[in-house]
Parts: C-alpha cells; structure tokens; sequence
C-alpha cells in the first residue's frame, strides 16, 4: 500500500502499528523514530522499524508518516519534519484529541501534503515498544478528521489504511470528535485517576486495605488509572473545553444521587441503576466488550492454574 | 463440616455458594429458599439445592444459615426464621454492609444462636441462579464482622468455612468494614452508574456514538454500572454515611482536578496520573487482579475466534 511509513513515536500504539504494518504487509519499509533513546535502541532489539536518528530523517521519502507521541510534542515535531516531507505524503496521528492537533500542526504542513488527523480507539494501560501487539486495533473504532478541503482520494487511502489494521472508519468533524471522546474516554480516565488518588490520600482506610478489598469494585479504575501519565496530561491540556463540559454535567448528575442517596431515595437509584444496565448490553452486543462475567479475567485466571 | 447449610436467596452469590459446598463437601444437605417463585424454580432444575416453600422452612434443623438476598431484605427473614433456628446455629449473610445488617438482625435473634454477619468481597456484574460458579471465592477476601461478645468457636468454625471456600478472611469491626467497602465498592458504584446516567442523557453525543468509541475507558464502567439494581439500592440506603464521607472526599478531589484542568496544571495532573499506578501494581501483585493488559479480555476474544 505504501512505500515508506514513518512511525514518530513507538510506544503502545506505535509500535503496535508496526506489527500490524507487518502482519498486513502494508509497506516496503517501516521506518521509526522516537525521541527516548533507550525506546529507539529497545525499538530496534525488537525490529519493529528501521530506526532513524532524527525526527527529520525518518519522514524522508515516506508516503505515509504517523505521529505516535503524545500530543503535546506534536508542535515541535512538526517543525522539525515539515521541511523534509515528500510532496503528496499523507501526514496523519493517533492522538486523542483533534481540534487541538489541527490547530498545532496545520500551519507547519507544505502545500501538497495531505494532513488527515486520525484517532485509533484502543489502547491498553500498557506503555512502551514492548506493549504493542498486532491484533491491537482489531474490531476497534478508527476515527479520521480531516480538516476542511481535505484531498478526497487521501482520506479513502487513510481509511483504507486503517481497515487493513482491523479496524472500522468512521470519518467526524474535529470539535465532535473531542466532545464524544471527552465522554467516552477523556472524563472516565480523569475520575477514574481522581478515585484512585482519594484511596490513596483516605486517612481513615489503610492502602493495605484498599490493595486487599479491590475486588468489589475499585479494581476495575485502577486500570484505567494505570496508563501513560504524560499522554493524558496532554489529553487534558488539549480538550479543556470538552472535558470540563462532560465533566459538568457529570457533576450536576452526582449531585443529584448524593441527595438521592442522603434522602433515601430508592426509587431513583433503582430506575438509574435499571437504565444502565441497558447501555452495557449494547456495548456486548455491537463486540466492544467481552461478554464474560469480569471481562473473563476470572477465566484467564483459571486457564493458567 | 456442617449438617445442612440453609441458603436464603439463590442469586449470584446463593448459587455460587452452593456450587462451592458442593465442591468441597462442606455440608451433608444443601437446603435453598429464594423469594422469587421463579427463581426457586430454576434452582431446582439447576440442582443447586433442596428447595424449601418458605423460609422458616429451609432453616428447620440447619446448623448454619446464609442470608444470600439484598440487604433491603433481611428484617422480614430475621422475623420470618427466628423461631425457628436450631439452638447452636451460625446465622451469618453475604451483604456488602455490615452495621445496618447488624441493626436489622441481630434483635431478632434467640439466645444459644450465632449471629455473624459476613462478606465475600467477591461478585461478577451477572445476577441470577445460572450466574453462579464454584470458583467464585477463590483467592477473594471474605470479612467476617462479629458482634462484641460474639462465640470465639463459631468465628472460627465460620472463618474456617470460608477458607475452605477458597477464600481469605479477615475480621473486622462493622462500622469500619462499611468505611472500608465505601471506598472500594460501593462508591466506585456509585460513580460508575453515574457517569453511565451522564452518557445516556448527554443531548449532544448519540448514545450509538457513545456505545461505538467505548473502548476508549466508558466500557470498563459499564461492566460495573450492569450489577443488580436491586442489590446496590439496598447498599446505598444501607450504607448512607460511610457512603456520603467518601463521596464528599471524591468531590473534593474532583474539584482541585477539574481546576487544574481549567488551568492548564500540566504538573499537578502529571503528578496524580504517576501517583495512581502504583496502586494498580499493588493490585496486581497480591493477585487480586489480571496482569494481562486490558484485564486480558483481548486474549479471550482471540481464544474464542
């Protein structure tokens, strides 16, 4: 599909990419860059990629390159790259946000370069070039954003792309992108990280016991809590807006089951407790989860006794 | 170990006790009570229990006695059963509070019967009879709470019970069990069915939007906000206080959260987000959660395909 693919940045997602470039045979070359340098060396024991020295040199010649760093350093990236991208080379990301990437990458990019921001939804709260695994993307979202005007036989080359990974498209404006993943993603990572921090500070429940008695419910956030800290930072800082939406209204909801609770009010708590139930059954249905009581982590656990 | 276990209520826990004293013989004669007619029914078919028509029956001769139904639930049966348990029977339950249970039972109790109340920090997000398995406890913590002045010998018979469950039992006072569960159940509960309700009502993003881009963290909360309505609105009613001192925590925390955000606090977010994976290794280190990466789920959609 592609001569050349440059991976800037390889941990979770980037690296994962290359496997499933690999498994697909996707490109002639895939070429790698990451600013760390025990990733670059850990990148190349592992022969993800052909690891280049700089940012500048791993996107010579590649018709497609796919920044795979967090978000913040998209911008000097950016300005490192632009002026040694190949004319008609599709430009495109995995980050989380979107309208924050436009607004920081756009202005860098040469007339004839097509730049597609694009948004994988998968992940694992695992970090680093030994995370990634080709199957990553399989039966997971994709969501591309291109800006206004875009190329249209770049966006249905993109998409393309992303459907040989596993994955299924769906193309979305930028801005809408960000308040959908700001309440399917953004806001669940900031409370769950905000409940796991609350354990941890409690003066009146030891970690100890919080550690043993996880398994009635808080274990399930700590998960999630568990992922990159410098990726989601970048979430935070680049989605405000979004966020303190979703956030908002989620406020104003717990509010509302705080009195329930106060009050004694169990009428509510059962008919939102019934409704929720619901959502989760679509979610099986459509294969975004596991069906398996636990996630099947109770199963995986007994496979390996 | 026992004569005949009587267990009142045949749900996810009744009927995963059942499977689990079968499995190690810890009883001559399983005797089971549900209120549901249908359930009663179906636990028959199952073969889980020798199903009685009342609960005053079930417990007729029973040297140990389960209470396995919602909290909500307990002062009927205490009134319904008390005349007549067998003089030197354990009476104990399964509920996720502890002090309201003490409260609603304990009068109820004659003179020579052993009231200790327990539970199982132990669940999946399935209820009914058919959600049950025998595995259910194992490596789980079980917290017993007896009354001041309670029998030593029957703790210990009772603790000795449980382990042979598969479980790990620790005892505690009720008030801070309920403090303890408040923080690592019942409030990330709570949050979870909330931040559900949020999704669900929330005009601007399509609910088929929502249940589509869930794998980027929603689901993980679905799976909790899909637990028994019935059971967790007898938690909230029954656990007010513990319930409302960890949410008050939780707002707090959110609060300072959602003001770094609104200020672009990069560090401070950094700082929580590295803080928070600790816990999670902790977790995972005593065995109380999968190490796979997405609690292993990927791996069991690969072994089922």
């Amino acid at each position: 599909m592609f001569e050349r693919i440059a991976l800037i940045g390889l941990g979770l997602i980037g690296s994962s990419l290359a496997h499933a470039v690999k498994r697909e045979r996707l490109a002639e070359t895939i070429a790698g860059y990451d600013a760390s340098d025990a990733v670059r060396k850990r990148a190349a024991e592992l022969e993800l990629a052909a690891i280049a020295p700089t940012a500048a040199d791993v996107v010579k010649g590649a018709d497609l390159v796919i920044l795979c760093s967090p978000v913040g350093s998209y911008k000097d990236i950016a300005a490192a790259i632009a002026p040694h991208l190949a004319p008609g080379a599709i430009v495109s990301d995995v980050g989380s946000v979107k309208s924050a990437v436009l607004r920081d990458v756009s202005p860098f990019v040469p007339q004839g370069v097509h730049f597609l921001p694009a948004h994988p939804i998968a992940g694992t709260e695992q970090s680093g070039p030994d995370a990634g695994f080709s199957s990553l993307f399989d039966h997971r979202w994709c969501i591309i954003t291109p800006p206004p005007g875009a190329d249209e036989g770049a966006v249905a080359k993109l998409k393309q792309f992303w459907e040989r990974c596993g994955s299924q498209v769906e193309v979305m404006e930028a801005g809408h992108h960000d308040l959908v993943l700001a309440m399917t993603s953004h806001v669940p990572h900031l409370i769950a990280y905000n409940i796991v921090g609350t354990a941890h500070d409690l003066e009146k429940v030891a970690e100890t016991e919080v550690i043993k008695f996880s398994a009635g419910g808080f274990r399930d956030f700590t998960r999630i809590a568990a992922s990159d800290p410098t990726m989601w930072r970048d979430v935070f800082l680049n989605n405000r807006d979004a966020v303190l939406e979703v956030l908002g209204r989620f406020n104003e909801d717990l509010s509302l089951l705080q009195r329930a609770v106060r009050d004694g009010n169990g009428q509510m708590l059962f008919d939102l407790f019934t409704r929720t139930r619901a959502i989760r059954r679509s979610i099986v249905d459509i294969g975004q989860d596991s069906a398996a009581p636990n996630f099947g982590r109770d199963q995986i656990k007994e496979d390996n006794q």
